[in-house]
């Protein structure tokens, strides 16, 4: 039985990963771990979560004393602030955990690219040099040997998981740059008061235009320019992406259809579309990436459905797990 | 016409005041304000509330100078906090001012009520005595005299309106208290930032219960007792009571039927139902208070509904100016 | 490994049926069926339902020979109308099936009553008479040994439960009728295409007052008067409770609490709430019911909580099949 | 006193029709009509739309004698079906109604346009000639002299709204297609029992991928290609537009503000924002089309949003009356 330990387990990433260890067969959730500002320090996580009364009653410790915390645990998932995994990350990396950090702060091999998107300065990058990013269906080799998994961000799993097989086919005209509109539920901004994701205040709409820290992230690992406008949409959870791309001339519906197949047949989390797109219901509560597309001509629409918190989150993070140490890739997952 | 200001401008009641001063063809919105910690105060009203971009750009003042403020003013509708309510009424009024108070701050005419429901002295006594408590419908003969008008709250409204008919004609057993199930818009809360009302924290439940200031509001008015059951709902707006009563042996259908229509036969924001019982859609966004019942046996099922920030404050106190200064009641509402 | 059939599968109770029995360890999911008349007929179970593909993808057969799809199946559920329900469940029995039926057709012991409530002359009154009620928590000791359960209705559920520990202690001033004030989400009223239920159309409001089938099946099992006024609600599935009753002079609060242990501290599908009540939330996708209560001197409000098509359905199904078979009782459930 | 008929009224464009109508200082609201075969027929008007109760009032005629209701009407306004519209039109036209189609019947001069996308072979050609499109900020020279005026569909009016002042200034590569993302409130799909509207169903969902009506009237008015992926949302009503287009070489942001002051700085239902870009919220309700973009390099993302039944229909078929007769151009639309 693994020993593992949640870190910003009031988050509402940080509760889907507390559920899902809790009732996963080979693992022992041993402790939450909230930051120490937190107001809900001290309470029950069913106190937070009334649905998992009953079920996950642990009690949300403080986080004062992390190489303690770290002591006797062999895995860590952090569902923290970025700079806040940035600087524990190693803590627990150096007490011999295996980390899979759910926050940017691990995911581009570019110090510099978080001075310019996330505003503090990477101060380990011996470790961001050995992170493994967490897109598991296409980084399992990787991840089976790594110490320090970043999980990909939401927007960047749907955009990619979509985009990838296509690419790696070649298949697109890039000079067209991919069009990725996606819409997001509220729970992608956190667990937080705040005005903007008041019930009251909250209504479809863009937001980040140009500006979004998911953009680099997609064009890095990508290798491809693409135009990301992500939106909020009036629902708890989900995304969906529809992306516009342009085909290379001669390129085939057959040729696409193969191209998904190719990438993603013996995938248990993708589910791939024969015809029609996915609606977000269908992935809503569940860790699939739903992946459909249209052609006309040269024109190519995909759809990419996924559910922020699990395949975009706390799912994708258990599956990197399960591949990591060799369980079935879905074990708790489904 | 009037020069109106409207103090507490940000909040969703006061947003709704200025909507329809600024449409009402006798009134001069004159100025919005803000409490002065406000973090709105400077920003364009139209900045919040984008549904009113060309309509009402005003900006948000501070509340600095009191005094200053009312100079000038004729009417002020307060959309603030009880206890900022208790404090500035006094300043207006003693200005010339004839104050619509939307609070809670002087609807009891007891000043004890404020120590134990509201958690502060009652410094105003002289004023409070002079109040009128607003319920257009049964208050129009003091309404015109008045200078202070107290508001109604959102649920004493829509319980009195459905069941002071039947208790001044003696219709109702209140030996068996009338059980007052009422389900309320989140803007019921207020625009603020909190856990509580963030999209994804918000579902049906009850809160306050036996617990609640406006049950003590309701009794008094009422003079009778009820038990009252608050919910907050996941809508954005609207309030719909469901009150069950026990009828006084022999009391008929027609009998329940001829009280309402005494009473509201000539009210312009009371709609009676024939048959059936009013759905929240029917108020949302109108100033009306809708009212059906079903009779069994001993047994009333009444049902009110309500927009709680209209008929529940903003309409309800446009309603009161346009009695107190002899307009069409249902002026800038309809 | 039992042989399970689900007649109604294309509903919302029917699907979750099939979700349940699909993961259930000892259980095989031999067929999905829908009445010969759905349009749903011949299409896979996830096109109906895409959250189900890759999970659940069996076809939907016509209900064309009830006999022949009873051969070789141990258990069947019925999640069908009333009447077919009424006109099938025998073919099942005679068959060696045990029947599991979530219509109405088998829950009151009194043949007039079908007539009168639900517009069919009751045939079938031998097998109505060997008809075990699942109530799961209060008639385990029967349901072992039935052939045939009638499972509760959604709104008798959670109302029974809230109550029944209560008047079994004789702690109710049941002079005074209880008032259930219950508001559905919007699944309770089937998978169907109508203007009611229609995304625009659905709003908070009171339905069936004085004139819900659920009230006599309540009154009957309770042995008790009561008032119940059901509402739809704007979501998708749950249902909470609000229940008003009086008090025996006297009882205290600790006798309320004892009750409730006394009836449920080795139920897990209940979860008793020390202090507060419920929030819809609590128990949207759980099996729970969940109950909490506030007292004011000899008022008491019950509030109780549970998914409709689970607690209220699908999950309490399941949980009486478990019952039983000798299962742990919630194996599948969590 | 225009004397005006609305065909069609049950439906939820008609409705809205009818109460801007009723309000409309310079109209009598003659009469509303139903298709002969509605189950609405014979209704009132406010017992389908509860919240017109004692505003609108008037009886459903049945759709009989078409002719005769022609009879002494100056005004007609169709929210028929397509099919519908096209039949009854030349009757209202010759016999001297000025017709308002909301409808796809007459709004692109191509017969073989209708036997394409619409299913029926227009046989109204010399009316489909003198048909005048109602983009209302484009178009009010002709809508002066026009005796059919065929109003835009929701999508296009917001999409092209959107992207006209632009391409009349040439300042778009129209080489990359225009990308429309649009999603629409499920009020867009009309009043109807369907299992896709049903509110247990509705997610947000692409539809009509390359393949929805919309997409030709868009190319046809706007006269060039663009992709067009419409969108159902979880919500009842208003459309937002994610258009992101490229730029042509050297075209600066001052270019592309001038070019929607130069088309609408003096058009009172557009709303430009400075900075920013609309939520779905700011136009809910309310007659306007809000536009706002944010420009990178040689990228263009425009955002539109526009209340579907209103500027998308309803408001923007009054607006073009009061056009078409000297009213103020947002007479009863404010």
């Amino acid at each position: 039985m693994l020993k593992t330990l949640v870190v910003g387990a009031s988050g509402y990433t940080g509760a889907e990963l507390a559920a899902y260890l809790q009732r996963h067969p080979y693992v022992h959730l041993s402790g939450l771990m909230v930051s120490s500002q937190s107001l809900d320090e001290g309470k029950r996580f069913s106190e937070l979560y009334p649905q998992y009364k009953g079920l996950v009653d642990l009690p949300l410790q403080p986080m004062t004393d992390v190489p303690k915390a770290a002591n006797g645990i062999d895995v860590v998932f952090l569902a923290t602030d970025h700079k806040v995994s940035h600087d524990i990350a190693p803590i627990f990396l150096e007490s011999g955990c295996i980390v899979f950090d759910l926050s940017g702060a691990y995911r581009v091999q570019n110090t510099q690219f978080y001075e310019k998107y996330y505003g503090f300065e990477h101060k380990n990058s011996e470790w961001l040099e050995q992170a493994v990013y967490g897109l598991a269906e296409w980084q399992a080799e990787k991840i089976k040997q790594a110490r320090l998994i970043a999980v990909p961000g939401c927007y960047p799993t749907v955009s990619q998981l979509s985009l990838k097989p296509l690419l790696e086919q070649n298949l697109l005209d890039t000079e067209h740059w991919p069009v990725i509109n996606a819409v997001s539920g509220v729970s992608g901004a956190g667990r937080k008061a705040s005005i903007t994701n008041s019930f009251c205040e909250v209504s479809l709409q863009p937001y980040g235009v140009f500006n979004h820290r998911h953009h680099p992230e997609i064009v890095t690992h990508l290798g491809t320019d693409v135009i990301f406008t992500p939106h909020l949409g009036n629902f708890a959870r989900g995304i969906l992406a529809t992306i516009t791309c342009k085909l290379k001339s001669g390129v085939t519906e057959e040729q696409i259809k193969a191209a998904y197949q190719q990438a993603y047949h013996d995938k248990p989390l993708i589910r791939l579309y024969d015809k029609g797109v996915p609606a977000l219901k269908a992935v809503v509560g569940l860790p699939f990436c739903d992946i459909g597309f249209v052609v006309q001509g040269q024109h190519l629409v995909i759809v990419g459905a996924e559910d922020n918190l699990l395949k975009g989150a706390a799912a994708q993070a258990v599956q990197c797990m399960n591949i990591r140490f060799g369980y079935e890739e879905t074990q708790a997952l489904l």
